[in-house]
């Protein structure tokens, strides 16, 4: 082999994928998946109805408008109207993608620079250091701490960012900040006060924040989703993120979409256009008449962004109870699918398996090997330093039907019996 | 509006397109469309059906494997299996993206680095340019030269590289040819002697060659489609990409594919993970279903390998007439579904027009306003230095159904009638 055909400078280092490594370590279907962030419950009837309806439609199977095709860019513009302080131009103000994944990509592509640096709060969806590292910029990362939880339940809001070591992570090479929110993995969801802290420090150093809210449908009583684009001054700086996979229960549908201001839309638009240049139309088509269907019946309790969260808010409890039972004590997560744990309580014995791997690597995979049950180790959303931090949580995720979660419970309480 | 939040200098001035100035355009239902290269006939009934089939089923909806749906690079797999003297590794030489768009995305990302040469044909797929661009890479162009032709049909076989020109432009920086072949717009299907050049100059300079056949099946009577990558000592360093929507008339499902040696598509992979992730799965299960239906019939006549060039050179044949019916002389394609023409012969006055664009810009947009008849200037494909060389041509699509070919029939005619 040639030696001129080695990978980019600009890919260097990031060819480990957490998704990759685990997909084919639970390709067994013996082994009870809560791992990978799908729903194995159907997603909406309708939906899926549209899809099959959308392809005997000739021209919907043909390219469509590059940016978003029209119909679902409407719907979009509609939907988020209600949420807005303004409207939402739906042809310079949103552009649909390849994913909330690829929404990620071409904001970072589009509008960090070489030299550049991005606040990362850690944990952090694994994609966002290498995207950033792709583009060139270093990430500069801030851990959510957690107060000590004596006795009681512990709660997604405890973990919190620390506002004077937040303010010491801006300066003047600080492009934009990436906030998750509701939060991949813990479940958090920002109050009011804490997105306020986020958005005044946007706002004093000039900077980007680039929201993934695609969860934003997906938050448990007692809790509110917010906006950071619609707190004053932000509209103008910030890109927010959705998915069509989170909030339809089709994550493999990838599509998702960014919203923002057209003199940052507009570069995200470029970059598509010489990267993929548009999405699927049949998709695409099918998402816009589901999204009329739930827009028409937003207040109505059937609305699937109501059901879908009353539903899963059921299947957290029992994912409390069931971690509980063996000793765990879950982080109960306001917003989300996944549900966290420290692991370490349960003692388990891991020196057969690969030293070199941190903690909870180790732990899931002898999970998976012997217990036939997958999770994601924590310590994939950290970078290298933090990795201690978070090494002894595992994430399972709990959008998944009741026989799934029978069957981990089933592994769990056989686990258990054989501790005790 | 803060000036930090300006475009990144990788997409500088990349903004323009020509698809979307066009789509713009050619949005008046009134227009008859023989612009951007999508069928407006209908795609096979069965792959539609298997799109509707594949939604039905729960996980068709949810994420599957990163770089390609199992079944889907089975099938790529027994399919290309046939043409080349290996056998294709579906896990390992094969990555499925957003298009072929995405392939050349990826491959470009993923092994082009700054500072490289990339040659690039010319006229050319008007996103080779920016892709190279983006990737920091300097395009290095070459121009197809036609011969003379004097009273007889004009062929995309006039159209050729000089072998010592070519030659002239590979040197120590050369990382990459990128080859399209079939060749968008002329039609041009390059002979083995043609590729033979190419494949040693490849080999001599240890150059990579990104080999677009998105028409590979496109292809007319007294005419082969070959694949350089099959030729000794290419597959080392051939990437040789192709296309869902043209190999089944689906350009709206957005799927195409990378093959090559594991060691060059590993960074392809790389690229793919930390830019979408992963291309939607309902799609990649029909068609993989659809490649299924196909690849066990290729010898039959209602493959649609076979069926579609049929069904198209008839139109070719058609378009070629009605051209000359006019005085032009078309350049009669030897593969794909586009035909370019010169039109300066029909002496239109131009002067109400923009006089800052290309004569074939302005003809178009003429021949949309005032004939609503749409097609592509050739010079959107085009490097600016040769547009002048390519600037009384335009590209005529001719995967249309007949009454859209009537309908253009019929405007021809009253034009020429008004002429005479």
């Amino acid at each position: 082999m040639s030696l001129k055909f080695k990978n980019t400078k600009r890919i260097e280092g990031l060819d480990s994928n957490v998704w990759v490594e685990f997909t084919k370590l639970t390709a067994d279907p013996s082994v009870v998946n809560l791992g990978q962030g799908f729903p194995d419950i159907p997603p909406p009837l309708y939906v899926t109805k549209e899809l099959s309806k959308a392809t005997t439609i000739n021209s919907m199977n043909q390219y469509t408008r590059g940016f978003g095709h029209p119909s679902l860019v409407k719907a979009l513009s509609c939907l988020y109207g209600k949420f807005y302080p303004n409207q939402i131009n739906p042809n310079e103000e949103i552009l649909v993608t390849v994913g909330a994944y690829g929404s990620l990509f071409s904001a970072i592509q589009a509008l960090i620079e070489e030299g550049d640096e991005v606040i990362i709060i850690v944990p952090f969806y694994d994609c966002y250091e290498p995207m950033v590292r792709m583009a060139g910029a270093t990430p500069v990362f801030i851990p959510l701490r957690s107060k000590p939880v004596d006795g009681a339940k512990g709660s997604s809001s405890d973990w919190t960012l620390d506002p004077q070591e937040l303010a010491t992570k801006f300066n003047s090479k600080t492009k934009a900040i990436i906030l998750n929110n509701p939060h991949n993995p813990t479940g958090k969801v920002y109050s009011k006060e804490e997105l306020q802290v986020i958005a005044d420090l946007c706002i004093k150093h000039d900077t980007l924040c680039i929201s993934d809210e695609v969860y934003e449908w997906l938050v448990y009583s007692g809790n509110k989703h917010l906006k950071i684009a619609t707190f004053p001054g932000m509209w103008e700086r910030a890109i927010t993120i959705g998915s069509a996979g989170k909030t339809f229960s089709v994550t493999g549908w990838k599509l998702g979409w960014s919203i923002g201001p057209s003199y940052l839309i507009k570069h995200l638009q470029t970059v598509q256009q010489n990267t993929i240049y548009t999405c699927a139309t049949p998709l695409q088509e099918a998402l816009a008449q589901a999204f009329w269907i739930d827009l028409n019946r937003m207040d109505d309790p059937e609305c699937y962004f109501n059901s879908l969260p009353e539903e899963l808010e059921v299947k957290r409890d029992r994912m409390v109870r069931l971690l509980e039972s063996v000793g765990l004590k879950p982080i109960v997560p306001e917003g989300g699918y996944f549900i966290i744990a420290d692991v370490s309580s349960l003692d388990v014995d891991l020196s057969e398996m690969n030293n070199n791997e941190p903690y909870d690597y180790k732990f899931v995979k002898w999970m998976i090997k012997h217990k036939k049950l997958s999770a994601i180790p924590v310590s994939a959303f950290c970078n290298s330093e933090a990795k201690l931090q978070f090494e002894k949580f595992v994430r399972f995720c709990f959008i998944k039907k009741d026989s799934t979660l029978d069957a981990a419970e089933e592994i769990i309480k056989a686990w258990k019996k054989q501790k005790s």
